[in-house]
C-alpha cells in the first residue's frame, strides 16, 4: 500500500513524556527518542511522513475515496486511519510546557516510579486522580492531592484505599495551583484557597490529572459514533461504522481508560491490517 | 506487586521467529534478541522469571488465592495472567512424530540452515509459510510451497519477495501431503491434488507451517469460556469470567486472528494493570 502519515506535531504526547520504561522491548528510553525510532522505522519500510494539520476529511463525491485536506493541500485516500490521540487537559499556567517532563507530569503510570522516595502532588478531584494517588503511594514518600472543589469524586473502593494510606496522603480541598516555580525543573508550586493566604508547597513532582479531551472534529465531519466522553467507537478490528475509516490509539474507546504507547502501537498495527484487508476486498 | 513469570521455554514462539521488523519501536531485530531484551526489562523492573512448565492452576480452598503448580513446586497467587500462547499444528499423518527432526520440521528459522544446498518443501498457504520460503531460499537450492487452497494468503511484501526468487521456488496450489515416506529419515512425500494423480516428491526436508492451536488445559481446569477454536474469551480489560484470572496474547480471542508480538505486548500491559486494580479492589 502507498501510505502517508500526516502529523500535526512530531511524536505527539509521547515525544514529551520524558523517560519511558513501560514499553515492552525497549528498556528505558526518552519518549522523543522512541518516536524518532518509530519514524525511522516507518520510513525504512516505505511509509511517508509529512508535517501538516488536517482540517477536513470528507467522502469523495461519487467516488470510493476520502479527501483529506490540510490548509494547503488535499490528499485522496481509499482508507483513513484516525490516530489523532486526545489532549490532556492542562492547567494553563505559565511554565507548564517548559517544565513538562521536568517535574510536571501527566501520566502517573508512566512517570510515577521515577519519584520513588520523593514528595509529589496530584492535581484533580476525580477517580483517576485518586487512583493515581494510590499508585504513587507505592513509590513516593508523601503525596498531596490538590482538589479544586469541596469534595473528591472517586469510586468508593479507590477512595477507601487512599484513606487507608494514612499520613502519607494529604488531601487539600478547595485548593488551586496558581503558579509553577522552577527553572530547569519544578521546585515548588504556589497554591491558593478561599480560606487561606496563598501558600507554597515544595515538590519533586506534580501530576496533573484533570481529564482528556479527544478531538471530535473528524468524527463530526464523517458522522462517526462517539461515546459519551467523545471517544470514537471501534470494534476489535479497529473499524468504525464508516467503511474505509479506521481509528487507533487514545482517541478510541477500545481499551477503555487504559491508554499507553504499547496499546496505541498495537491498535495501529490492527488498524493498518484492517485497512489492508479493506483494500483487498474493495478493489 | 510481587510478580513471578513461569516460562516453559525461553521467549516462546517469538524467540524462533527470525528477523522481526514489524514491532513498532524496534527497527529490525532477531526474535531471540527481542525476547532477551524483554527478559532483561522485566528483571530490571523487579519481576522474577523462572523456568518451569505449569501443570495445574486451581482455586485455593477457602481462600482468595490460586495455586499454580509445576511438576516440582507450587505457588500461591492472588491473580494469574494466562499468557500461554498457542501451539503449532501438525499434519496428523502417520510417521510424522518419528520423522520430526529427521526431515520433518516445524521451525524453519531453527532448522532451515541444516538444508543448505538441499531440496525442501514448505506446507501452508499463509504469510508465515511464505516468510519461511523466503528464509529457506537463503540455504536450500529448491523449495516447493505446498498449499491446500486455491491461493496463497501472504502479506504483499513477502509474496513479492518470494516471486522475485524465480525458479528456485515452485508453488503447488490445491495440493495436500497425504503420506510421509522414510525409515530413519524423510525420503519423500506423497501429494494429492484434485486435478492430478497422486504424485511423489523426493525431498530432504519438509517444513510444516499450518497454524496454531491454543492449549485448553488451564481453561478447562478453571472453567474459563472459550470460543469455537479454543481461544480464551476476555473483555477489553483482559478479564476472564473468573475474578482474579486474566489472559493476554495469542491464546485469547481479543484481536481475532490478528496475532503479533505488538498486540500480545499490549494485552500483557492491559492484563497487568487489570490485575493490579483487582489487588486494590480485593484486599
Amino acid at each position: 500500500m502507498k501510505t502517508l502519515v500526516i502529523e500535526g506535531e512530531f511524536g505527539g504526547e509521547t515525544s514529551t513524556a520524558g523517560k519511558i520504561e513501560n514499553y515492552p522491548g525497549v528498556k528505558s528510553i526518552d519518549g522523543y527518542d522512541l518516536m524518532k525510532i518509530m519514524r525511522e522505522q516507518v520510513e525504512a519500510l516505505g511509509g511517508h511522513i509529512q508535517e501538516g494539520l488536517v482540517q477536513k476529511i470528507e467522502k469523495e463525491k461519487g467516488g470510493k475515496c476520502f479527501i483529506v485536506s490540510t490548509k494547503d493541500e488535499s490528499f485522496q485516500a481509499k482508507t483513513v486511519i484516525l490516530a489523532i490521540g486526545s489532549r490532556r487537559r492542562h492547567l494553563g499556567l505559565p511554565k507548564e510546557k517548559e517544565l513538562t517532563g521536568r517535574g510536571v507530569h501527566y501520566c502517573w503510570t508512566c512517570d510515577g516510579p521515577l519519584f520513588t522516595g520523593r514528595v509529589v502532588a496530584m492535581v484533580g478531584g476525580g477517580d483517576s486522580s485518586v487512583k493515581g494517588v494510590n499508585f504513587l503511594a507505592e513509590y513516593a514518600k508523601k503525596i498531596y492531592l490538590i482538589v479544586r472543589g469541596k469534595e473528591v469524586h472517586a469510586e468508593p473502593i479507590n477512595y477507601e484505599y487512599m484513606q487507608g494510606l494514612g499520613d502519607k496522603v494529604e488531601v487539600l480541598l478547595e485548593h488551586e495551583v496558581k503558579e509553577l516555580v522552577g527553572v530547569k525543573k519544578l521546585e515548588k508550586i504556589i497554591l491558593s484557597s478561599p480560606s487561606h493566604e496563598p501558600d507554597e508547597l515544595v515538590l519533586d513532582g506534580l501530576f496533573i490529572e484533570i481529564g482528556f479531551d479527544p478531538d471530535k472534529t473528524f468524527a463530526e465531519q464523517l458522522g462517526l459514533e462517539l461515546d459519551e466522553k467523545g471517544y470514537m467507537k471501534v470494534d476489535n478490528a479497529m473499524k468504525t461504522k464508516i467503511p474505509g475509516i479506521f481509528a487507533a490509539g487514545d482517541a478510541t474507546t477500545h481499551f477503555g481508560s487504559f491508554k499507553q504507547d504499547i496499546t496505541a502501537a498495537a491498535m495501529g498495527a490492527v488498524a493498518a491490517t484492517s485497512a489492508y484487508e479493506y483494500h483487498q476486498a474493495v478493489p
